[in-house]
């Protein structure tokens, strides 16, 4: 059954309280550990930003992480302003505080996703979705050693491609699977930063256990609006040095139409 | 010879003109058309996020391109503020301005390229380096057709690598090749910036002359200090649809090292 409103849209609920400012709430349903996932953390500022933007996509959207969130029931507060708006893109920055301080900055531009860039555009360039085992025969993420309690995953349904839900048996660094809200919520474009940061670190089948990996930023660009149902995800660390990695994602939707695509840079600590 | 004084470090220069504040000069030698080329419009907010800063190397920059510079003699205006100094990394904000309107936003993080993250960190992961034709037996990008003048060739070196330097005969979007300073001046952080945006679109060899690529959105991880000498670059679009298209590119330095990742969203308006 299809929540009317679903989790996702009501934990992320912006309210105007004045000129470029917003409060929201913090839901703890979204934490790893004690913190909120990051992806969830920047959801409601993308709401705030699509308030305030002539363009309804999140085209491309960049994320420093500044301090981790801890949910307490106390509001969260978002600022945003925009640097410009053009005729196709309206350019944004956007902050979220909590407790006095400033936990995440954002830089990002909203457009139109169903809008072609010009009449006579030609050339077309889709990566193809990774060979994945159907949802029913990969591992839920619940069932992995995590190291720390995953309350977000009575919100996400996360599966684990056999392939990746190893840890430290491979000489990649990939880890691919699917993700859906667990209450049946339709994916739009406006939840793909969540889905893209919501996987274990593709560090994991290469180096195994590495602890938690903080994301420094972290950039998403939404590529199309999703259709209903599963999304595939697969995520690759192709460098890592001195402890900061680059991890490059991309995530696709039920029709294997290229919906998103996402780079960190994260910091693996060890141990 | 080695200039004592690169033009690059000359052309980058700022002048702190108050808190948070700086100017600089916009010179036109690094003009594709008539207009800066963004990488080297973006280096001198590097310059003053660099005095900014803490922390001495851009770790991961976002540029958003908002509207075209061109260099005209008059001074360029640069804010920059920090927004949140910690013990491994300085997030700045800051923007360029001409003529009295912003042209470029950055969102960016400063750390130190030399230090490890924690002392147990483990695990290595690196990008190997192309297989490249050597520099002499490249096609300089000069001797290939362009569709519009590019006085930036007389300040970079750029080579094409025979496979790429072709237009509309490939299925894949690759383009590669190998780049330095006309004038010898060494590779440092701080230029790879413009190192990640000096090359064809990579579109072209298989899409042929699509005319310009506006860039929307920059973000540049660098990855390490580069060695002396030339630094080779691999740039591919997997990804267009609707005339925008994800470009990635690493840049490798003379001892193979991956020093840079890049990624943008363009815009391929065609003809």
């Amino acid at each position: 059954m299809i929540a009317a409103v679903g989790h996702f849209e009501q934990d992320t609920a912006v309210e105007r309280i004045g000129p470029g400012r917003w409060r929201a709430g913090a839901s703890a349903a979204w934490n790893i550990g004690e913190n909120a996932n990051g992806g969830y953390a920047v959801s409601p500022v993308l709401r705030a930003m699509a308030e305030l933007a002539e363009h309804p996509d999140p085209l491309s959207v960049t994320a420093h992480f500044l301090r981790p969130l801890r949910p307490d029931g106390r509001d969260l507060e978002i600022t945003a302003e925009v640097v410009r708006a053009g005729r196709s893109l309206t350019v944004m920055r956007a902050s979220l505080a909590h407790d006095g301080a400033d936990r995440i900055v954002v830089l990002g531009g909203f457009g139109d996703l169903t809008a072609r860039t010009a009449p006579g555009v030609v050339g077309h360039v889709a990566l193809a979705p990774p060979r994945l085992a159907p949802p029913e025969e990969c591992v839920p993420r619940a069932e992995l050693a995590q190291g720390v309690d995953l309350p977000i995953l009575e919100r996400v349904d996360v599966r684990i491609d056999p392939a990746s839900a190893v840890s430290g048996e491979r000489d990649d660094a990939v880890m691919a699977g699917w993700i859906r809200f667990a209450d049946g919520e339709p994916p739009t474009a406006r939840n793909l930063f969540l889905f893209a940061d919501a996987f274990p670190p593709s560090v994991v089948p290469r180096l195994g256990a590495v602890g938690w990996v903080p994301t420094l930023e972290m950039t998403v660009h939404v590529r199309a609006r999703p259709a209903p149902g599963w999304i595939a995800a697969r995520f690759e660390c192709d460098d890592l040095a001195d402890g900061r990695m680059i991890e490059s994602g991309s995530l696709w939707d039920a029709t294997g139409r290229l919906v998103a695509r996402s780079r960190q840079l994260g910091l693996v600590l060890g141990g």
